[in-house]
């Protein structure tokens, strides 16, 4: 349950559209729920704005599908990252109106009190097309975020024209992700085109001296363009998490 | 200059505050000013709402004495980072006015037409009194962007009674900028704690298989708090700038 | 042969339990057994407290059947590390009584002579659901070496009320085992919290900048909680070995 | 103030000797002393057993003196490491009893509630000449929170008589810290010898490939010795801190 | 001797300008001028189109002057690089018309028989002031060669403005060197912008993950611009020796 | 577009070869041809001399032969680099007439208006037979780019006679491409013997503390021969391109 | 052709053992076997005292064969390296009599000419059961090489008594080499045992921050043994080579 | 004492050139010298056919001289390496005869029993003038352990010819020690020359990528040329031992 889900909750009870009864069942959960080997942590998304999101890597498909029901039987909406093929089976069987964006090996399932229409403007630009899975892993999450968000593809720096051709929508975010991988130039580039707030994802698209990603990521860390900040490589959740949480703090924003 | 401040200056003229002869030398002004061995981007302010700063180390007092008239000289105050006690002296004989902050090795002349008040809420948090200059970094850095900035000392993970006793200053924020050396656990610590953004600051403070803070860089890298995002070691410049970038975002909050 | 089982075994000639002629057939065993290939070291039971484990990996299961043949002629139970299925598979043959681990990757057979119920209390808690093998692993090491064990799973960081909650154990325990992979701030946090000795064990739970466990290795390494021991990444055997060692120390805990 | 004190404490004013007021005073301190810039943890002798300690690499020496009188306001003796001789000075002028360990860049002044003589055996191995500053550290630190402790100097791999001839004293330890720089070979081979817990420090003494100590760290890391624990590069401090608490967790150990 | 002095010395004995015992005098030299502990290679100029050069890095002065006494003997001008101020004082008591270029360390004196006027076209452009020790060793270092060469200082892609701004010059260039610390995302620019052949240097300049450079070199080296190549960090000499070499395979360019 | 191609067309209509409405069609292609999640680059040809490329790795067949599509429409020849056997049987079928260099994992289709033979002569070194793929990818590349290009096959220095018998054919190139794994000794011995640009590719070849080619990157970077350039670890294709453009440069070579 | 061979095929013809046109055509064999693809260097046997060897890796088995055929066509025996099943077949098809040690993945035909026996004595010693396979490697490489050569198996150095039981065998050996993965330490306990050369082998055997032999490596380079030699991670072909030329220089030793 | 100095003592024994009382009392000094806080082994000599070495390095020269006389007090000469213009002085005190190397930083005394001129032939090869230092370890080590050693000056690979210009003294050596740093071909090169074994010593000289060395160490590791082996950079005293030993070996070599 996050903050805003909270005031809905109390203003429904205000309002007599929701029953004590019900408001107490979901407010005396237990802050944890508790399946043994796992530990699922309800509070967090009160406490953090983000509620508990489950990373199949490495877990078995049945196990995921289990952390899944807990989370849904809270009323939370679900998100899993990193999810294959069979995580994806395995979740919608739990919950068969989420969504699989193949690609970005999302599972999303909209949170449901979240109601309302995507506030702010997240911009997601990425360097090159074989950085897509990373760019649309953090689009899909900004998006369940509640942020609207839009992409800019393959406009890396060996053709400017093709970013400096978009300045009205890089003038025109909140905030802007810039997704590169091979030796991660875009940010430094987007960071001195932009006055917003630009988070920076290194990823693992390049061989030889790219070290899996790490001459991307240390290129952003060490950008000369002021107030870029940097996430780990490959994580476009964390970056859509980012994003999301710079773009709810803003109000509407003078033109 | 800063967005803000050409709206001010157009309002001047509307205005008749501002003569259009004077107006018209200040947008008239070259974006570049050449130095000959430097080339310093007045269009920085307007673009990027940070006006060019001046990194002090490698370049000699004279040089950066130099740089910092030629920025002066365009009315949008004067930030150096890194400045040893010459650079501060030479940048003081350019700049009275400046105030000189050893411990973050900053000289800061706050810009003229800023006026106004602080606003938002940055909260910086440190790890231990060895963080010392780079919180105090972050803070003037901030502060000197016009953003309302406090800190929360030497409150490391090997204590956390130090931290949970400050959740209301936490709570308040609108984003925390988390600095620490050693492990650098911190960051993942404060970002399970709220829900506006975090940025992390890994400092170089430890030694052996600290590696120069390299240790405490990857450790925020790999943070289990979804949404921190991560700058360079020791980059307090860098966490300020992006804080204040972040913090201006918001309007008012919601309490 | 540990200490302990030659201690009883002269007791039992001692007794007349053992006969003279068993007592030397067991005591004139050569220290080493030579497979040719092979050198089984005999004495290290007696000599280091914990006699000789089977490394699996990159051994053909043939191999570490005709190893383990050989452990078993001198009557010490058996542990068999990093076992696959067809590691197991051949084991269960020459030890029909022995338990597979899957997990954990463990075969384990309980050591004849050791009796007793299990002393001390080794606490292992666990950052994440994906780093349960090496939980595990450090759980039935453990518990095989004689050591009363515990799990607390899933109580990392982001979410500390998981781990607060837990107060008692930690303060119940002897010595605290703690597993994290990611950014490894876990063994900092519970240092913090406990008196007795704390054994770190990175995992290889994470990607990108994780550089597989590195940076939780590093971060356990550079911890700001004194005393914070740490073994190699995901070295779950030795960290269990450690704990039974230190939790064989102790005589009853005073309350 | 650690456990034991508080329980001396409560006996005294049981038995008198304490006044209930000066009880009152000791037990009403703030568990945390906040300088401004420092916030000194009191609590932390009680949880953790080991009081705050300083740290004075990077400090002034007024900053350190400034929190020695904070921590000795509160009666629990003290520790600085990584004292430099200006650091020494300005301690001795706060606490004049205290003795400076040049070589081990230790400040240390006794509890003086501790009273009672060491307990246990602590044995610090150390493999060369080079190698004596982190020994002694290890040393010093393990005496100043109780621990009998003793040295054997420069028993390196490369004369291994050198240390089977103290295989008695081996053998009487309840925990060895084995400190070694170069290949770090040493913890291995005293891992293979002893049946108590073995604590490794690698020293950064060596050139080249050593990488300042990283070579004798992963070496350790990687010991075939099973059970055999690890700290930081140089890190006698904590080496010291985990070796008393494990010795304190014995009991009078069988013959 | 360079193929060019070689051709010209011939002509000169054709046209009697030059006696055979003088060109027999200089043909006649040993390829080797060996100094006992230093063996120069006066056959390097006419096999690789560079004399020997002196890197004075880590020598006494006296000895730089010896093998600068034994170069000028064989009459091809001088090039010493990494020149201290004490080298540079050795050196121009052998060579008193040598210039030293103090912040590219560079001790240079014309090759007397080079004549003729500078050709083709080497644009150097540095990303930031500092990096213009290694920008100006570039510089002099290609001029030394014979390479009419310019400079385009402070363009960093932090201000793209400032580099667009000269296009013409960058699309009148034989080669471009790109010289940039930090990220290093300069080179990449620069090779979407050209068609000629763009060598990158990586700088020192930067901190914390800069690694001392790395983070250039393997942001260069991985540039998603086809056809850029690298050098050393700091490697200004070799990248003027490459550009040089480059630039002197052109004919007149077509316009 | 390249350059050469642009000077074609407008010779053409001159001429009345072709149609002002063709030459239209073809000048008014827009810049950048979008294909929702791709960009493909069409300016590239003529603003860099090489046409976009394909980098199959990563990419499913059919996303290959759609971006293949695209810039065949335009009439530029077609590359394509790291292609598998399905991304060849994908571009075989958009491209009848490319051909597929299997070791060299290229498709290549000759540019249509590039006509006329090759120029120049570019020759590229292995160091041994296992390096073949590397040499390949450059020399297709390079040929594809209209340098006349030739082989020197496994060559490496542990047998010099093999090199040092090919003197000849090292004085007559142009640029010399020198691959090599392992130590990466090549190129600083070839390095030695031309005054020719010498362009040094590392290859993955090799083990262990080979680190995937790292150990030849760093070998070649650090060469005691003045003037090599190095590019990314396999990278052929980038060595082939600035091979190509350096060769392009020359004029007829005096001999 | 090896030396040895080389003075008795002269012997040969002296002796009219052998006919001088026989001597010719095997003399006048050009010194390189040119395949197209691959240059066979048939003087290195003479050179180098080892003929040239196959290193099967990544080269295809019909490539394997040719090469082999080239080789044997000059009579110097065969020996192929990291040769897998399907490598060893295509040999046997060419070299029935040729041996596979499968282990070790090598494949071995004896040199014709070279004769006689084994001399001197080649020891070599491996730490666990898991470097099984490069302690073959060397012991095969070696004995192809004439070196008589022994195994002592498992003699790792946390059961030292395994490896001082053998001190005779120690004492006996001409060189000693040392073969152990993990932390390495085998090579510094045997460097201090004897005063014959040493060479130490690295494996990739360990896991975690063994970092696939790098530890190992890293601590053989560091060893405080003096005297002590190092080659490349697993690479028993390279230690086996280099032994056997050690040992081949000894004449009879006295006792 | 060395079995050589044993083997003639016995001898004068036996021939009553030393009384039975003074053998005793040389044979009867004790196995190991101890000093407190460190451990002269005095077996060394006997074990290892090198006496105990001193490592001057971060010791204080009074400790240096201390354990000096305690060698001495046992006649086997004396060795102390990296030893500073301090420490130089302090020996000489102690052992007025003492030979200091100033640029080996080597201070030397010849065993007083070795008498007998040098045997074998070690050739020390140096690539640059740089590498002088260790050049000359290297070689004073060599001739202190009594193996006749000449060394080849400054001939990198850059200048082959240098080095092919004495073949002749290649051949004759019994080991060839190489040494270099920057790329460290060198190894790579001689290894192709010569069939003698050869000891590879990378060195420190470089700058950026050469990582101290590191880059020469990773080279020779993965040299080309079989049967290279390698010690840790600039240790020179390492490889000045081995080739002693490797040249010990050989009795008189054939023509």
């Amino acid at each position: 349950m996050v903050r805003e889900e909270l005031r809905r909750l109390l203003e429904g009870v205000r309002d007599a559209r929701v029953s004590p009864g019900e408001a107490l069942r979901r407010l005396a959960a237990p802050p944890v729920g508790d399946l043994g080997w796992a530990r699922v942590d309800h509070q967090r998304g009160l406490r953090c704005g983000v509620p508990e999101v489950i990373y199949c890597e490495g877990k078995e498909p049945r196990e995921v599908a289990r952390i899944a029901r807990e989370i849904l039987r809270h009323g939370e909406g679900l998100l899993a990252t990193r999810a294959g093929v069979v995580h994806a089976r395995a979740l919608r069987r739990v919950a068969p109106r989420a969504t699989y964006h193949r690609r970005a090996r999302l599972v999303a399932l909209a949170r449901p009190a979240r109601g309302a229409r995507p506030v702010g403007r997240v911009l997601v630009v990425g360097a090159g097309t074989s950085d897509l899975p990373v760019v649309e892993e953090v689009l899909y999450t900004a998006r369940w975020l509640g942020a609207r968000s839009e992409v800019l593809h393959d406009v890396g720096v060996a053709g400017l024209h093709r970013l400096l051709a978009h300045r009205d929508a890089l003038a025109a975010a909140r905030v802007v992700v810039a997704v590169a991988g091979k030796e991660g130039a875009l940010p430094s580039v987007v960071g001195g085109l932009v006055s917003c707030p630009v988070v920076a994802v290194p990823t693992s698209v390049g061989y030889g001296a790219s070290l899996g990603g790490l001459a991307a990521l240390l290129s952003m860390l060490n950008t000369c363009a002021a107030g870029v900040t940097v996430v780990n490589i490959d994580n476009g959740f964390g970056a859509g998490v980012a994003a999301a949480r710079i773009n709810a703090l803003a109000g509407p924003r003078p033109s």
